[in-house]
């Protein structure tokens, strides 16, 4: 063992445990508390592995699982964007490349590259690991909202092209999870709980 | 797509959102509020990747990644069980096995069987990815607790025979962080965190 490599790997991973207090919009099922990316990153990473024959094209699940649990470390300095909050998403890119400098930047070289390379494929959207986790990403918290009757949407008076603007990418990974998405999408409209635009 | 496998895999996905919900006696860094085990499984998958160069033998690192991020799935019906809390270890695998048995049961067919093997192997202690995965499950709250002064120790007058009975099956999985973990418990040992026996 290098004790300084070692060290190095103990500070990343006692960094990343601030994930934990980053809030999302979106609730816990059963009407809970808002949920932390820590736990949404848990979420997602089974989702791929429970859902990967949905994927359209064959895909490295272990890959896309590191993906997940990996995608969102930047926001312990970035801090949560939400999905439909024009300003923030207009600095996301630049504030999220700095995070990634500096959070990944704790660990040994070799493992530095490799999550930072794993990260970057994430936000490029054009692997097929990339395109599954994606789809993840945007069905976890449509799950739960749905649980809750949209009340994350209502809250935020969301309209339905924005839903469908972020929504529909799950399409390039998971087509048939988009038309079940499109149909959940539909029901919520007619609710009420998505805003007819 | 069959409807009904994926209601199945759906109504799964959306039972394991309770485990959010499940605390641990661990606190978060920064002297933080309690962890829950969804964190703390998340926690885990991205340390047994990062730290598998240390492990004894050769694992499926996926395997046990996958396996860190289900094994506390039944502890939604079962509860956590403290380390040290032997009137509730004495009834905690019977616990955890009917929760197994309703969880799990959610699923379709052969992913019930898939995880619950998954599980069981966790449980059993023998391969090598559930070796590593028990080291990393035993290694990640003592971070958390070393960085917050070994709090969760001192609140419940924990002593070092405790601590090292837990811990010391970290060597069957890591022996050079059962090295570094005998360290550390001499050193709250000498500062009263963890009192002597």
């Amino acid at each position: 063992m290098d004790p300084k490599r070692f060290a190095q790997q103990l500070q990343f991973i006692l960094e990343i445990d601030k994930e934990k207090n980053i809030l999302r919009q979106t609730h816990l099922s059963g009407h809970g508390r808002q949920e932390n990316d820590a736990e949404h990153a848990w979420h997602m990473a089974i989702m791929i592995y429970l859902l990967k024959e949905y994927a359209n094209e064959p895909f490295d699940v272990a890959k896309a699982m590191m993906m997940a649990l990996i995608h969102d470390i930047v926001e312990i300095d970035a801090g949560d964007t939400y999905a439909y909050d024009t300003t923030g998403l207009a600095t996301q890119k630049e504030r999220e490349e700095q995070a990634a400098d500096r959070i990944f930047g704790i660990l040994p070289e070799d493992q530095r590259a490799e999550l930072r390379s794993l990260f970057e494929e994430f936000e490029a959207f054009e692997t097929p690991e990339s395109k599954f986790a994606h789809a993840m990403d945007n069905f976890q918290p449509l799950l739960l909202n749905t649980s809750n009757g949209g009340g994350d949407w209502k809250a935020h008076r969301v309209r339905k092209s924005q839903v469908v603007g972020r929504q529909e990418k799950t399409k390039l990974g998971a087509s048939e999870i988009w038309d079940y998405t499109e149909q959940l999408i539909h029901d919520h409209v007619a609710k009420g709980n998505i805003l007819d635009d």
